[in-house]
């Protein structure tokens, strides 16, 4: 199976804790990477989990809240120190280009490399991305500023070829690419061999959602069904429901009710509130609700 | 004897490496705490050092390159979220409040607090803060734009009164303040007791010095003459002189070099560039000019 791996850099909340870098995570896609989120020490974590700066070249911020942009500042400078060429690109919602450009115009007089911003509405679900293997759209989210997720989703791919069937067949080359894609084969003779004797399934094409931050969302469970692994924040416990309410914030049972609902493969939890000194205690109460919960964790990789 | 204590929260350069953060200290004198330069994620290795947000309210920042302030955003939202009331006074050259005003509006809807920029010029050394018992004032430096290190020298202190000497001399209360700072002790009957037999004197004040970035300068030798502890930046090891005179940074043996014209007590050095895997080697080539020199590290506290 081809590389689509997650990497958490960071998955605490506002507040710095001596445990948790404020959020960011990679995704890797066929050594494509995605950065999605970048809090302060962004770049640091990226070095640290041993990723090639030149393999990133597309961003996704989820919402203008310092904990998940203060990181671009650093990062994108020391892109522009190593002497990047080629664009970089950060999807954001409105507002972000206008933010950062006087900062960094004034701390890289001379960019080697172009940064491109590319704001996206946040009201409906909105494709941000798209290449010959991958597909990323906005899933809209509820917090106190305009806010999305990300659904990373791989296209389907063609069927196997099983060259023994089709050698024996003597299907003629040109019309491998068609019995990749579906069709049947038809012998000289009008024999008809149904393409599943001539192939076999490619890999399902596997799906990541990322929801954070936000207030948990019937639309969201609707928009991320079934995918392999959707990372939802829970920034409370239970017992600060009405504090994650307040705040626009999910609690540990609302994701896991919410990854339920969606009927995910798995749930990774994150988007820590500093007041927890153990988040076992928000694993626990996730996985009352949908056992297949796991914890965020920095350094944390997980293939998909 | 009272705190006067160096905590080491980065000391990397513009490149972030797996090892350092970027450039910040915490000096703590007495309990307030001075930062200098706050580069990337000194908020988190603040938190890590057990330090006390509350006691910091002054911050000092050498110039106006990424590596030493990009930490400010981060720093000053996460008080502003912790409800801090007291000011925070930062001081740096011409410029800065300028660059950080729009995003700090933007990301701090409603301060708790207020910012206060204090701009100092860089060309002549410059008292920047003092109170009863410190004084900062900026060391000149030479980079690639306007540079200043930091100079914390304690104020010298009253002498102690030695309790038996006085008492068998019956020196009246009143007159203690005046013995305290120096004066002899006259008798009723006109005898006079010196000074030295009624106090023993206070601690000498201790000094520290910040260099970052810069040249190799003789006008600092002169500046931080004797002092306890000078952090000097030594970007580069002797290999790379040339290196490091092109970016206006300083080489291990400079660095020593200028220790031991000034002759200060110890020499810490820093800011080390990402290119070198061990930076014992720019430890091995300042001792052999220099011994007393240690060298910088995340995590490392220092007591002056």
């Amino acid at each position: 199976m081809e590389k689509f791996e997650l990497h958490i850099l960071g998955c605490g909340s506002a507040l710095p804790t001596a445990r948790h870098f404020s959020t960011s995570q990679v995704l890797n896609v066929r050594d494509k990477l995605f950065m999605i989120d970048c809090g302060e020490g962004a770049q640091l974590q990226f070095r640290k989990s041993r990723l090639k700066f030149s393999r990133l070249n597309h961003i996704f911020i989820s919402h203008l809240h310092g904990d998940h942009c203060f990181g671009l500042l650093g990062l994108i400078s020391t892109l522009n120190l190593l002497g990047r060429t080629a664009e970089l690109h950060i999807h954001s919602p409105q507002g972000l280009e206008e933010l950062l450009r006087p900062m960094l115009d004034f701390f890289n007089r001379q960019m080697t490399y172009r940064v491109a911003f590319h704001p996206f509405e946040t009201r409906e679900a909105t494709l941000v991305y798209e290449d010959r293997s991958l597909t990323v759209t906005t899933i809209p989210l509820r917090h106190r500023l305009p806010t999305c997720g990300f659904l990373f989703a791989e296209k389907p791919r063609p069927n196997h070829i099983l060259r023994e069937m089709t050698d024996f067949y003597q299907v003629p080359v040109y019309e491998l690419n068609r019995i990749k894609n579906g069709a049947d084969f038809v012998t000289p003779d009008g024999e008809v061999i149904p393409n599943e004797r001539l192939t076999h399934p490619a890999d399902p094409p596997r799906r990541y959602a990322y929801c954070s931050d936000t207030l948990p969302l019937a639309s969201v469970a609707e928009q991320v069904k079934g995918v392999d692994l959707l990372f939802h924040e829970a920034t409370f416990a239970d017992e600060d429901a009405p504090r994650a309410k307040e705040t626009f914030h999910t609690t540990a049972t609302q994701a896991a009710s919410l990854a339920r609902d969606a009927d995910v493969k798995r749930l990774l939890i994150g988007h820590f509130s500093a007041r927890y000194e153990d988040e076992n205690m928000l694993l626990k109460q996730a996985c009352k609700v949908f056992p297949a919960t796991l914890l965020a964790k920095e350094g944390l990789s997980l293939s998909i």
